[in-house]
């Protein structure tokens, strides 16, 4: 057993007595060096377990007496409701609100809650650094020539491997890179849609996807959405009854922005609902590998006997966002994918691209993001441990199992664009939970990365964020 | 006066003293030694200045006997005529036969006349890998974190200073990064058009560029170009008085595949005849940078004072097809661009940007397009002067006077798409010219890349395509 998994089975320990009732509320927790002691684990691990359980609301800590069984019912902080959009068919984002949201990604000077990446100091900075020599060793012209069309072959045959982990069987000749996961869903609506169709998805939805879908003139309509499991097929299914779809487009692993993860057999009938209409699944996967328990979901490709899912992902979410690789298996659609690429782009950077093969050829990869995921569970441990701490009681916040984000819900009176433009002039910036739908939703909502370094300066910014709503 | 320049005056000195007929047909010329002598110059630019006349057909070699003024207007092969396609609304382009080009890029076991990019001997390997190190001590994160949509700012002010080169005005802020020219393109394709929406192009055009227009849905005008002069002003008014025009895109200098170059009256005439219609231009100038004569061929841009003009351009051609660092000088449809480039891609490889930007810095891209203009325009005679050793006297070959291409015209019962067949079967690749139009012209004709490293095994597969004709 790794150590990195330890701390979820002691808390899984704790949590069952507490369950079972043999400890209640107030009852006094053994300290963390009894812990480190008892398992015989680090403190860092002890100290995880008792986060893990803060999270759940299980347990809290008490200055002076150390941690204590809470009375849960009363202390934790509530799920956001299934979200309930209107089935009209939208408006517009305030795109000026997304620019400036944007352009929030380069300043340095602000503390980036709006980021949709992992701190650079998260990152594999220094292998990576030795990847990009080997690359230039590697490749004739030293990474000067075009790469070939399809993608770079080492780079797929590592692909490969990788999908076979999310539980899909797809060849290296069945994978297309891309410059990131969003180039690659670009591709892929081109591929499936044309201007005036319709698209159905995740209701709240990544901004970036909403204004990919207007720019292609799609109409969009969103649905009912679990925060923790994701879509509710019987929403997507009446849909689908009802009108024409063209394509579906779901984040199936910890959802940007909810943290939803579909369980396995909602993948299961969804793609075998989609397949009913002859409905292509645009699977976006990005988030897959940050998952915070022992194993990494399935993708919905998984289940896909049709090659109607064309699942997209890629490195930013884990190893390096500048690198913009990304990479699209796109079942049926692999020709036509192949050849919007050739004409929109030509070739992926070839250099990047090879680094990455290299990277994953190390065993780099799986090292790293084992490491990473360890810091993004205790970081969100740690987020929504301030937030209980210090927002009003009528916080509503999300429980990712994985991924990068934290969705708060406010009390209904709260302007989150409002709060958006107080926190900017603190140096703070939110994703406000407007952005995220095209129908005037979510306005006492947002979105933040966990991403970021955990520190006393993110603590302290989360307490002034909390304070600006009063 | 730089000794690139030299062979130019050379070559232009014993041309006027054939026009005067102070020199007449037969007349024995001074050898390369002598020439070096009388001008003080080394025998490569001695040598280079009877290329140049030799591609001119004003002087040829003689066994034993050296150079001699030709009897040229017999031995001279003929420019082929301005083109004529039909003004009905084409059919499709032969996908099978355009990705069967697209693939032999990276094979490289044959001769690749079919390629659109200089030999990677041709490029500055060494400067760059020292940019890419430099790239990554410069970038926080070491080129992991996201660029700015709007692209690098280091390079963007380079690019700036580019744009003044072409005798345009264009502020840093006024320039987009994309991944490559053809990326940039399609942004401005998207920025400008609609599905259905119609555009006027030149006639044959890069293949590359007609499936992209199919791609976004577009009517496509091909209009009469001429392979000196590019396209036809009075065709194209033409077409602007008799029906809705939504966008033009032009390859102003040194065109693929015909190599035309647009003098500088047409351009400002165009530009102007395109405002009055309020009709955008999608100007082309991958090419630019790569003329044989003495100065650099003013952009369209240049004579663009309502920011109608969205200039494209990238390294792909000069210095790193590899890098995919291309950009839109996109007038007044820049915050459109920035917007598309955003929800396509996010931003652009962080890494290979910064490196580009430092190559520029480091003043090494003035000093290696020097040496690369100089050979390919030694390359470009070599080439022109075993065509005409070799092929039919019918055949017809176009002069062009930069750029990377040849554009042969040969007899019309030979059908270059066997040809393509033929060849490759010998293990070259050229583009036959049909796929260089969506109106099954150019049947005849074919593109050859002259980019590759001269040399015997060169001149003699020139010779084996010439024997593939009998």
């Amino acid at each position: 057993m790794k150590e990195n998994y330890l701390y979820l089975e002691i808390a899984g320990e704790i949590e069952g007595q507490i369950q079972k009732g043999l400890l209640t509320a107030g009852d006094k927790l053994p300290s963390v060096r009894a812990v480190c002691l008892k398992y015989n684990v680090s403190m860092s691990t002890a100290q995880m377990a008792y986060f893990t359980l803060i999270s759940k609301s299980l347990i809290e800590s008490k200055p002076k007496s150390g941690y204590i069984v809470s009375n849960w019912l009363k202390n934790s902080l509530e799920l956001p409701q299934t979200s309930n959009p209107k089935m009209v068919h939208p408006g517009k984002t305030d795109d000026a609100l997304v620019s400036s949201i944007f352009e929030s990604i380069n300043n340095k000077k602000v503390t980036r809650f709006a980021l949709g990446a992992p701190a650079s100091e998260l990152l594999p900075i220094r292998q990576l650094n030795r990847a990009v020599s080997g690359a230039i060793k590697d490749l004739s012209g030293c990474g000067t020539e075009y790469d070939s069309i399809e993608g770079n072959s080492d780079l797929r045959k590592h692909l490969a491997k990788w999908f076979y982990k999310t539980g899909a069987q797809v060849l290296d000749n069945e994978i297309v890179t891309t410059s990131g996961c969003l180039n690659a869903i670009a591709y892929c609506l081109m591929a499936t849609t044309k201007p005036g169709d319709a698209i159905a998805i995740e209701s709240p939805a990544f901004f970036g996807l909403l204004q990919l879908f207007q720019s292609l003139g799609l109409r969009v309509i969103e649905l009912p959405t679990n925060a923790t499991t994701g879509i509710e097929i019987d929403a997507l299914e009446k849909v689908l009854s009802q009108e024409k779809i063209n394509a579906c487009l779901l984040v199936s692993n910890f959802s940007n922005p909810l943290g939803s993860c579909m369980p396995d057999e909602h993948k299961q009938e969804i793609v075998k609902l989609l397949n009913h209409y002859n409905v292509p699944l645009i699977e976006d996967d990005l988030y897959g590998d940050l998952y915070f328990g022992n194993n990494r979901p399935k993708t919905c490709k998984a289940f896909d006997k049709e090659g109607m899912v064309l699942c997209c992902s890629s490195v930013s979410k884990t190893i390096a966002p500048g690198y913009r690789v990304g990479w699209i298996a796109p079942g049926k659609f692999k020709e036509k994918i192949v050849r919007l690429k050739m004409v929109n782009a030509i070739a992926s950077t070839t250099l990047t691209h090879q680094a990455i093969a290299n990277f994953f050829q190390t065993g780099g990869y799986e090292n790293h993001i084992r490491k990473l995921r360890h810091t993004l569970h205790s970081n969100c441990l740690q987020y929504t441990q301030a937030i209980t701490n210090y927002f009003p009681e009528d916080t509503k916040i999300s429980r990712p199992q994985g991924g990068l984000f934290l969705w708060v819900e406010l009390n209904k009176s709260i302007n989150t664009v409002d709060l958006y433009k107080k926190a900017l002039q603190n140096n703070i910036v939110i994703a406000p939970g407007k952005v995220f739908s095209l129908q005037n939703q979510f306005n006492n909502c947002m979105r933040l990365n966990y991403g970021l370094l955990w520190s006393e300066k993110i603590e302290n910014d989360l307490k002034l964020l909390a304070e600006l709503l009063y």
